[in-house]
């Protein structure tokens, strides 16, 4: 039986530059000592207290049929946080409830474009981002953030392949590249966008883990509210990734028929999640900074033990739970580099051809691991980058 | 800003024949004892025991990241279950996981159907389906179930529309009518599909609600299980409503290639409500009976009390938390027969109107209330139908 072109063409096929991530999982199930710093998954797990707050709501009867956009309690937590952290007033009507970051993505897409529409993306991106704008049936165009920029993109290059496209997805700070996007970034994507009539999708789902910079969320730039759709998630800021919820927010009416949507993709969200997430957030900043920490701790570490080495160059590591490293210099690929680091020494991390083309010749280590296994795993990624260099 | 025309065009506009549920919410609200007979929701809750079960599952620490498609231990008892109650071979490579009935009808579309392409649905119709069909971009097309057939859809009927049209979305046990689809009715759909190359979408999500007759799902009939998307859930069966959680069955590649479009969609369903499912499939056929035995009992109660009088035909109420009532000896429409039953009665149910055109002059009664009060307002449903028709 014959399937949608929209769904077998989802994935481009071909390697995917995944095959070291699969190959470490699978060496660790084989009981191998492999240090994983692959995927961006906290090594602490939900908190007690969000557990034991989400098994209170569902005691209390949050087990039925909840409001299909969110409920209002919730709404009103990130409705405010959101005006709080930009200043941008914010209202419940702003905000739709989601199950995750990755069902904003989609959905925001969704909302923004037609099948053959063309949808911007940067490279390097998260895995999913190709395959989500191909699956709302609109052409994947990348625009690439280059390494000799630090993988800051460039706005001409953005609003040379702007016109007639529909909307640009941008996610700051960015993983892989662990870098935060800097004002002058910002503005030029926010002319871009402008200029051309774009949507602008802001995957802000880092924006709790901010080491050095400013995080600007574009709704704060002048005329950009309108245009803009942030995609928001409890994942990384409160360590529940497991739990799949997060949010959009943006201009009422789209708020509105994304609320539509929502009704016809999901139904909504498990009351007893949100009853958890509005728990969560109302634990506060100092909450989230504990989330954070270890990750500024170790991001740190990782810099402080590159430093007198030339083997090796870390992209300037503004926040998230990634270092991206350029191993060009070892003359090996990213993909080899990984392959071999992790053959040779048992650690895994992610080519950064996994991420795209512009990564081309870097890894991104997770910071993922008390801070004893990480050093000892970047000593011997040093070491293999030094020896290949040499 | 402009939204794309596949979300803007989503829901029809215009009346919907929801007002009547939504005054009632209203009335109810303010304090008016209504009985609200309106939507299917569970009068229990979600089990203790299924409640706790999640907790614990939370606690053993599914809370990161689960597997996209969904854990082997909760594939592995959906396909066990299917499999014993169909006979048909099914594993759980044939089996996905995602968060609810509703998440598995509009992946079934988005697999099935591309841009444009026509999708059938059977009118009298669950209230979100012709919105699923129109949100992967397709084209929904009604085929008309008649009162005069007991809204057995007629195969040719479904043949004379079929040409071109690349699924087909079917219900039984249904919703709103409470019928259950023959054996006759259930091979001339088949044929149908065979006939025309459909794809059958096939919502079961009230297989375990079955007074009378046979529940046939279409994977069991010869040449269909290669073409059938089955779609189940735990919210009716398990009164899990609120937990989000469901399958698709089909075929090995649909199955995988919905798998990548949930890493795109939602990314997963939570691990702890995945082990909650999984639990209670594991309390068995006698807890689903718990669950099940009100509707049956209040159906049978309604049934008993139309006896005697002509003013209410009931359709055959063979399955599902719902009985069907012609109601056009009484001169109105669903809608003004409603409306009226609210007012004067503050009895709310659904005019038949709102589940499509074929219905009409109809209303459907949700058994989700206690015996006596049911009674109460089927006595109150009675005396305004007579007084009507003399």
């Amino acid at each position: 039986m014959q399937l949608s072109r929209r769904i077998t063409g989802l994935t481009a096929g071909g390697s995917d530059g995944w095959d070291v991530y699969y190959r470490a999982k699978d060496m660790l199930a084989a009981g191998e000592p492999v240090i994983q710093l692959t995927i961006g998954e906290h090594d602490i797990g939900t908190d007690r207290k969000i557990i034991d707050a989400m098994h209170a709501a569902a005691l209390e009867g949050h087990v039925g049929y909840s409001m299909f956009n969110g409920n209002l309690n919730l709404r009103e937590a990130v409705a405010a946080r959101v005006a709080t952290r930009t200043g941008v007033p914010t209202t419940p009507e702003n905000v739709l409830v989601v199950p995750g970051g990755q069902a904003g993505l989609f959905a925001a897409h969704h909302a923004a474009c037609d099948e053959g529409d063309t949808a911007l993306y940067i490279d390097p991106y998260y895995a999913t981002y190709p395959g989500t704008i191909r699956g709302v049936g609109a052409r994947a165009q990348p625009v690439f953030a280059r390494p000799d920029r630090n993988f800051q993109p460039d706005p001409a290059e953005i609003a040379a392949v702007a016109p007639g496209a529909k909307s640009l997805l941008i996610n700051t700070p960015n993983n892989p590249s662990g870098v935060i996007y800097t004002r002058e970034t910002m503005e030029g994507i926010a002319g871009a966008c402008q200029d051309h009539d774009l949507w602008l999708i802001s995957d802000e789902v880092y924006e709790s883990m901010i080491w050095q910079g400013e995080h600007i969320s574009p709704r704060t730039l002048p005329g950009m509210a309108e245009r803009t759709l942030v995609v928001g998630s409890m994942s990384k800021s409160h360590a529940m990734t497991g739990s799949r919820i997060g949010w959009i927010v943006g201009p009422e009416e789209a708020i509105e028929h994304l609320g539509n949507l929502s009704t016809h993709t999901t139904y909504g969200v498990a009351g007893f999640v949100q009853e958890a997430a509005t728990f969560a957030l109302g634990m506060g900043e100092a909450f989230e900074t504990e989330v954070s920490d270890p990750f500024r701790r170790r991001r740190d570490l990782v810099i402080d033990m590159l430093e007198g080495q030339t083997a090796v160059r870390a992209i300037p590591a503004d926040g998230g739970m990634f270092v991206m490293l350029d191993v060009r210099a070892t003359g090996l690929s990213g993909e080899e580099f990984a392959d071999r680091l992790l053959t040779e020494h048992l650690v895994g991390v992610m080519p950064g051809e996994s991420f795209g083309q512009a990564a081309a010749g870097h890894i991104r280590v997770a910071l993922t691991v008390d801070d004893d296994r990480l050093a000892g795993a970047i000593g011997l990624l040093i070491e293999l980058a030094t020896e290949l260099a040499a």
